[in-house]
């Protein structure tokens, strides 16, 4: 036996096996639930996961109606509202999963909202290292956004998503037909990440959400079943080519650096959709200013924010030094620095000459911005 | 616009790129940890997470020499012992990274025995859906075991480790010399895994084991060094072929369906190793009794863990019944039927003849085995 005073061992760990998931955008899709869940993620048994609210609506519904087609399935509820997204009521979720023995030859299903998704995925993410996933959602937000991608989580007192992990899920099931029961507010909220996704990758999808605004602020009609099997789409096309967040991306957080920071300064009081559709604003009047974006482009995003009934400025007054600062708390900011994702033109992104999805601009030019979005008092937000 | 009643979108999600890591089993590497981290973890700054023993014993030395090198770094302590593994030490230590702004950028680094690699691996894995991260192993079991192969978690009151993630390392960096100052009972507690390992793959392994059992005992010398290096490459071989615990790994749980059954039965208060040892014998012993294990394995086992100093019977008059309920809660029973790891010989688990890598024992089988643990007293262990 020799004395060799450092040896190492390699450990080469193969990849993970593609994970491939279907989208399933159906009307009524919720009532062939059973059917559906024992074909693409067959189990010995279902936890589904909702808020008070969706639970009534929808979750002892869904639940019975697995029961009656001869599956096991127990329904799960948590508080709420953001505030129940928090690493207590994750902990409170865990715990309840385990004392009912969901293990790894479970499934869990997220069925509600954002938070709903958001919070169930991580609890299906943490549980025994990875149980298998399944999406429901119920708001337009959660369908053409937070059911996307794999991304699971919940805030902390130092900000939101800070804790939480990527779980892809084995399928996602929208069912258009739910919307019906939801409020305009939250129609709206959702409506700004289409446009979103419209303005960074397809400027027919623009223009379509601005001709059919009226089927997506009464939450019903094949117009918006479209709408969202397009938006799906393009957050799909990103996701797949970027599922751990380290590049491309990026360009999903189109109007998010000030939105977060108006989220921020109104203490999370400003729903979200409504703090994108004025950080998306701001972005094109930033990229404007600095020769970046075709002009005109953030007037024509005003039009299609206006036809949804969506804000293109904020509700009260606030000071560009002060989101200048929540803008800097942004964790998606590289090293310190505050960075915007801009467009070239509504429908393309614009990239830097580096390569990269993001730019930074000079304070000058994010206050001629923010002073943009109400020409009326330049200076004052 | 057609009015199609179901329409699906599939995501295809690249394969995440091969991990790839190096364990470095070298005398002396907690002095050049700087230069090594620089090199093969280069980041804007390290967060080092020890119990308060181990921080008083290398971690405060670490960061110094971490910052002496011009590298940023700070430490952050959790509490000592099991009893710290859980989920309120790691949201509180969550939020301390989060206080400190460690993010994306930043490198997570766990310096100590399993609860810490196990702690700051986890908030390495939910920090900002995953921080990357470095395993700096200071007890034996940590070094041949805990370390190797990804798993990170917390326990519940619902059993151990049932809430977690899988995150390989970015490297692991084993300092022999720090185990001159593991008290003997932590020495032994990770030989038993040692043990496991020439048990389930290599016979000359655990002869080595056997004639170097002072070495071992003693916590220092370089056929303790060649020992480890032979352990690690053991278990790196097993989780580099199953990362994420769907088959093969399971040979890894040799010994410890009963263990963890001592362990849930005694309270925790028979270390790890030492029901892990118990465990194996009685594995052998019913391995024997079901005509699939080589006559004589367990007696040769308890000769080698008794050269340890390892126990091959329980401390305490345990009934079979009880044992065997315990061990129906393993988390590793597929659907609530108990299963075992057996072995062929020493050196080589046996497979049962429909693939897979565990055997389901009638209650006879495993009452005769746990009768012959403690042969002057059978039907009571």
């Amino acid at each position: 036996m020799n004395d060799a005073p450092s040896t190492s061992i390699h450990i080469a760990v193969p990849p993970s096996p593609a994970a491939a998931y279907d989208v399933i955008v159906e009307p009524g899709v919720l009532e062939r639930l059973p059917a559906l869940l024992a074909e693409r993620a067959p189990a010995a048994s279902y936890a589904v996961i909702s808020d008070a609210n969706v639970a009534r609506l929808y979750g002892t519904a869904v639940v019975e109606r697995l029961q009656s087609a001869g599956l096991s399935a127990r329904l799960f509820i948590h508080g709420v509202g953001d505030a129940a997204k928090t690493i207590e009521s994750w902990s409170a979720l865990a715990d309840e999963l385990l004392a009912a023995r969901v293990g790894r030859d479970r499934r869990v299903v997220g069925l509600g909202g954002g938070v709903s998704g958001d919070l169930a995925g991580f609890a299906a993410a943490t549980l025994q290292r990875g149980v298998a996933f399944v999406q429901v959602p119920t708001s337009l937000l959660a369908m053409v956004d937070a059911s996307i991608g794999g991304k699971t989580g919940v805030n902390t007192k130092h900000g939101k998503n800070l804790v939480g992990a990527f779980l892809q899920p084995r399928l996602v099931a929208i069912d258009p037909q739910v919307l019906r029961t939801l409020p305009e507010q939250e129609l709206r909220s959702g409506a700004a990440e289409m446009v979103k996704h419209g303005a960074i990758r397809d400027v027919r999808h623009l223009e379509q959400l601005r001709d059919d605004a009226a089927a997506v602020r009464q939450g019903h009609g094949a117009a918006l079943h479209q709408l969202i099997l397009a938006s799906v789409a393009i957050k799909a096309a990103v996701v797949a080519r970027d599922p751990l967040e380290s590049g491309e991306r990026a360009v999903l957080n189109f109007g998010h650096t000030v939105g977060h920071a108006l989220e921020l300064l109104t203490d999370y009081r400003l729903p979200h959709g409504y703090a994108v559709a004025i950080g998306m604003v701001a972005a094109a009047h930033a990229g404007e200013a600095a020769s970046i974006t075709e002009p005109g482009t953030a007037r024509a995003l005003r039009e299609t924010l206006a036809a949804l009934a969506l804000p293109s400025s904020p509700p009260m007054p606030l000071s560009a030094d002060a989101l200048l600062a929540a803008a800097g708390t942004d964790k998606k900011g590289r090293r310190g620095r505050t960075r915007y994702v801009l467009l070239r033109r509504l429908g393309e992104v614009a990239q830097p000459p580096d390569g990269g999805w993001t730019f930074e601009l000079s304070d000058d030019i994010v206050r001629q911005a923010l002073a943009a979005l109400r020409p009326a008092a330049a200076g004052q937000l």
